[in-house]
Parts: structure tokens; C-alpha cells; sequence
């Protein structure tokens, strides 16, 4: 089970906005360099950002990419959700009301399977994790010189 | 972000294998009934789990699936690990030390990332909770009529 590049590229270039929050809206093509990824593919992995909400998108030749909302509201879960989906990893089908399932008395199956139970207190575990993070929190944890040197470089371009 | 039927199969297959334990090892056919399940298709899937040690199969014509231990010895974390693999589900690229991570000062990046890090908290809360239940625990919040009707079921093919 694995996630894609979207949840690194996206905290990444979050937080990157926020270095550069002072030049105004950063095109795809800039944000790209900074990290040296391929800027349409980027623009792909972004999109999910805009439409819930955490990036905004501004169109026309001084236009791209900015946050929508302050860093402290923007938590690891928003993202991972707007990137990935909002299932949980685990489908239960219900197999267990096939085959020897038939047999079922009535009622047996109204409580929820303790398997998908199991596996869905896993899920809100991490989900808990991640919704108590936010990209405030690894502005905060970020290297010293990380903000200045990613302002540094994109003024040199 | 999602998990393959692997996990579903094995542990309610586990579970019947408990419930069928006094018949001896059951075949991968006879299994693949009592949820109706693809009976190739089913063995392809508790190949990881046989692997893991978790459960034994036994060659020949009364041969079949059994557990390897005991159901409080089996966490939901040995099986997700089995059937899912070991690895993160989040993966840092380290695109922090590409572009702009070029102009790094010596040393910037011997700290992990602050983004790899928080990910790893929330996958560190999802295995927890995983490995703190145990097919024991399945067993004991399953419908009491559960096991009787699977043997009944069993004995009836």
C-alpha cells in the first residue's frame, strides 16, 4: 500500500509558498525549480490542492500558485485527504455474508464485521495523527536556513 | 490510498480457520466456499500469510490451511505486513535536497525531514493500534452464532 508523490510534493510546495508569500502568486514553472520537478506533472499533483481549498490559484501572466488559507488551518489530514481521497485504506466487502454467510440467522449481520471495526480504529489512529498536525507545525520544524536560502534561489532565476 | 482484498480475505479465512480447526487442515477449495470466494484466487492471496509463518500449509490429498500459532499470537499488524508489506506507505524522495537544496550549508539536511517525520508519526499511531489487536480479539467480538454455523456450513459440502 502506497501513497503517490502528491503528499510530498504538496507539503513540500506549501511550504515553499509560504517562504516566498512576499514575491506574490508563484507560477507552476517557478515552484517546479525550486525543487527540481517536472512542472506540468506538478501542476497535475497541485490541482487536488486547489479544489478543497488549500491553494489558490491565480490566473494571467503575474499569476500562480499562493496559500488560501493561513498555515495553522491547513493540517496534514487536508492534504493527505484532497490528494489521496477520503476513503479509508481498508474496503470491507462483507464477505462474511457469503457463502457459509447464508446460513445467517436474522440480525447477525446488523452490527458492524469486528474485522472492519479493527482495521477502521487503525485508520482513525492515523487520521487523528495526521488532522493534529499542521504545515504551521513543519514551518516551525523546518532547518534554519531553509526559508532564506528557498527565497534566495528563486530571486536568482 | 488503498489496500488490496488481501487483507479482508485473510483475516475473516483465519477466523473459519480457527472455527474448523477440529476438522483438520481444510483445502483451498473447501476455504474459498465458505465466502464464496475465487479459490485460485484465494490461494494467490494467503500465499503471504503461509510466508510469514502465519499460516501452515499442509501438502497432499488431506492437506490444506491451518494456523501456524496460536490467534493471540497473530496481530492484525503480522497480517497487514504479510499481505501489504512492510514498507511505509508514505515515501520521502528527499525533493527538499534537489533545486534550491542545492544551496544547502553542510549539514542542513543530517536531520530528517520535517515532512517524513510528521508522516511517520501517523503511520507509527496506525501500526500501533494494529499490532494491539490480536485475531483473539476478532474472535471475541464475532456473532456467537459465527462458529457453529461455519462448521455447519463446512460439514454439509
Amino acid at each position: 500500500m502506497q501513497m503517490g508523490e502528491g503528499v510530498e510534493w504538496g507539503l513540500h510546495c506549501l511550504m515553499a509558498l509560504v517562504w516566498l508569500e512576499e514575491q506574490g502568486p508563484v507560477a507552476a514553472g517557478r515552484l517546479a525549480e525550486v525543487f527540481e520537478l517536472p512542472p506540468e506533472y506538478l501542476k497535475k499533483r497541485l490541482q487536488p490542492l486547489v479544489r478543497a481549498g488549500i491553494l489558490a490559484s491565480t490566473p494571467g501572466a503575474r499569476g500562480g500558485y499562493s496559500l488560501a488559507r493561513a498555515p495553522e488551518k491547513i493540517t496534514l489530514m487536508d492534504v493527505v485527504a484532497a490528494v489521496e481521497g477520503r476513503e479509508d485504506a481498508f474496503r470491507c466487502t462483507e464477505i462474511r455474508q457469503q457463502g457459509a454467510g447464508v446460513l445467517a440467522s436474522v440480525g447477525e449481520f446488523g452490527r458492524p464485521c469486528g474485522v472492519a471495526a479493527a482495521m477502521r480504529r487503525a485508520e482513525m489512529a492515523w487520521r487523528r495523527e495526521l488532522a493534529a498536525q499542521t504545515l504551521a507545525d513543519l514551518l516551525g520544524v523546518a532547518p534554519a536556513g531553509a526559508a532564506g536560502r528557498v527565497r534566495r534561489f528563486h530571486q536568482s532565476r
